[in-house]
């Protein structure tokens, strides 16, 4: 998206022309460098090839930490626990248990039917066996990642769940990722980050399991790398294509200008690439907001962080909401903020969002920790046709059938002239060699 | 895999190292060369820039064809359904009626709970508006590919429903597919293959709209600009990855050498990547099968695809069937046929397959057409995290989540206490603002 500073300008729609409106909503390109992309290569590559040796030595390059053990011992748990208050473990354990009552009800049915007597068709739900969880370190640890990631896992059932996440300069790990791990029971974790965590996940080493799919956000290195190793057969699956953070929100006349821009705020300090957009068709809204984002960004801890970002984000006057709605649609946020009068009956026009949240008291960051929703989410526009993480993204479905001979009978004809009409024998020949046979 | 020829030796796996067996089970390495990725980067570049006329050009140059109309018309379609017999299109509805039989048993339950008082979220599930199905054209035209394509996607209800294939020769669409696709309501059917018809698809020209996803199988060149468009965040996502096709089949002493061995040999009709592997305990089947495969091989019209494939090929003597089963599930065969006894309880143990075929009278090809689970299945050791296609993939799912102010009385805390610990201030202060502004 083009800077047009924030809140000094205010875009009339209206008065945008086609060319505009579309630069208006474009995500900045991420601009993945060719010097990225064989970094990258090569660390999965030094992995491959050198194990616990290589991640050991590109933890010391890029962490600037020597570490004895990779992997997080239980004193290490044990210790983190002590430095917690109690408060917070009940809080960590609240959120699980909210998330845990969301993502169980994701479980799917199995099917079971016959397409017709004999035709037996059977879907049956799989977890898939070995997950590797990544939860990025940098400015923000986040406890709150391991619980969006372990708790689907957990309630897939996936047999081998395996966390890396970096160490800290002095080789610790922050005690609330410990922690949250260890309420999901999580009990390999490692001290490895970058793209050399996604190259031990995805290949395994001596001390690293290696697993089938791999999940969590990342920098442009984590990202990198885990697309690599999805594409080597060798490797391993990912759950989302990954961009900047970002919301919308919509908001009328009526909406508080405090909470929108509180909205805004709490994107905003995600990263300096954060995107942040506010539509209305109340001038005064877009006005009272962009000066309580002034008045409260002082406030804040991460505010260079925050105004950053907000310098790349963009407020919208439309002369209706339903034309909110098609921007929304248009744009497919991550985050979809509605603080607009009959907020329900508008989400049921939304096509394209991650994640909703309707009306004055359900901020952003509700989703983020402890509603129960993933915060796991598609950006960058890939809303349009990817779901969030689910439970589901730690299941596969296998199809099964079994037909009688009877069944077969029946059916075997119409498959035999299918085959023939594409011209492949030998399908043919499969049904014939059997229905001939039968009985015999 | 290596080649050990077919049938001409058994390998007897408790004789094989760790190495060897390794060897047996392996995939041929897909020889992705950088000038196919380059040309293939050529390719959507120039569509993108070029529309209709670049996907013109480049159907001159790859298929020979000079097309004054990209988009098949009614017409063509009606004379279509003219050139075929009645029983064929009675088979083809039969075989959509099945696959719709199944599909539909797949459309998820939407969710709608209360994670305490005041904390609503749901899930919802939307069809992806726009997808793209890409059938291949080739030695043999698959009108049963339209079928599994189209007919989860007129399920989920997605709105725009583009169908591409190349062109024959003479600038013609087998009339097969054209019925197929007109029996499930595809309106939108172009004469387009190869990387321009996934370039056309993915970024739209004048005539051939954009999608949001693209499904189908296709060769090296159509696989990788799959890739490469779904890379793009102004591209289409795209359905699964996708390999040389394969069959496993587990045989003990009582099965029927013949059925084996026709499955064997609809396998390797395909082409001459795919991959064909025999597991049994008895020796005794494995010559008979062998034998039978070079009896039926003989009768067959593509006998020498089939041959070229069963000499990459193998036959495996395991000690017990429940080798059999550990082979099976480190290999994640994309179809896998039981012909053993009790073959019921021995899927019971498959962790890891596309689609499963049990007992005696499921050869592989009812699934291939017509019992009505879906053939876009997982290759190359991809069911070890990817499902086949279902209907799911052709949606998508939103959270929305809705708190009345007394449900974020109560959840509030937490949130902002862990957003306290993850140093997030403006994530609590979203919440912060409505607490206290609660009832002003």
């Amino acid at each position: 998206m083009k800077s047009f500073g924030f809140p000094s300008r205010i875009l009339v729609w209206r008065d945008l022309t086609e060319v505009q409106r579309r630069t208006v909503l474009e995500r900045p390109v991420a601009s993945k460098s060719e010097a990225l992309s064989a970094s990258v290569r090569e660390i999965l590559a030094s992995v491959k090839r050198g194990g616990d040796r290589a991640v050991r030595e590109l933890t010391l390059r890029h962490d600037r930490v020597d570490l004895a053990e990779l992997q997080v011992g239980e004193d290490e748990v044990a210790r983190a626990r002590e430095k917690l208050s109690p408060q917070i473990v009940l809080d960590l354990e609240e959120a699980i248990r909210r998330v845990s009552l969301f993502h169980a009800a994701q479980l799917p049915r199995a099917i079971d039917l016959e397409t017709s007597r004999g035709v037996r068709c059977e879907r049956r739900f799989l977890p898939i066996e070995r997950v590797g969880l990544y939860v990025p370190g940098g400015s923000a640890p986040l406890p709150s990642t391991v619980v969006m990631l372990g708790t689907p896992a957990r309630i897939a059932g996936c047999a081998v769940r395996v966390l890396c996440t970096p160490p800290r300069p002095d080789g610790s790990v922050d005690p609330h990722i410990l922690v949250a791990a260890d309420l999901l029971g999580i009990r390999q974790i490692f001290k490895v980050g970058g793209a050399q965590a996604i190259a031990a996940l995805a290949f395994g080493t001596e001390t690293i399991p290696k697993v089938d799919k791999i999940y969590g956000p990342g920098n442009s290195w984590v990202t990198e790398a885990k697309l690599q190793a999805a594409q080597d057969p060798r490797g391993a699956a990912c759950d989302l294509p990954a961009g900047p953070s970002e919301v919308m929100v919509i908001a009328d006349a009526r909406a508080n200008p405090a909470f929108v821009a509180a909205d805004l705020l709490s994107q905003a300090e995600h990263g300096a690439d954060s995107q942040v957009i506010l539509v209305s068709e109340s001038r005064a809204l877009l006005e009272q907001a962009g000066a309580e984002v002034e008045r409260q960004l002082a406030g804040l801890s991460r505010r260079e962080i925050a105004a950053k970002a907000l310098e790349n984000s963009a407020m919208i006057l439309v002369p209706d909401l339903a034309d909110a709605r098609s921007i929304c649609n248009e744009y497919a946020p991550e985050h979809l903020i509605l603080q607009v009068d009959r907020a329900r009956d508008f989400a049921d026009g939304v096509r394209n969002a991650g994640s909703v949240f309707i009306g004055p008291w359900s901020p952003e960051s509700v989703g983020d920790y402890a509603s129960g929703t993933n915060h796991v989410l598609p950006t960058y526009g890939f809303a349009r046709a990817y779901s969030g993480l689910t439970t589901e993204s730690f299941l596969k479905s296998i199809t099964v059938q079994e037909l009688t001979a009877e069944g077969l009978a029946e059916l075997g004809p119409v498959v035999m002239r299918l085959a023939a009409a594409e011209g492949l024998d030998a399908h043919a020949n499969a049904v014939r060699v059997r229905v001939a046979g039968r009985g015999e």
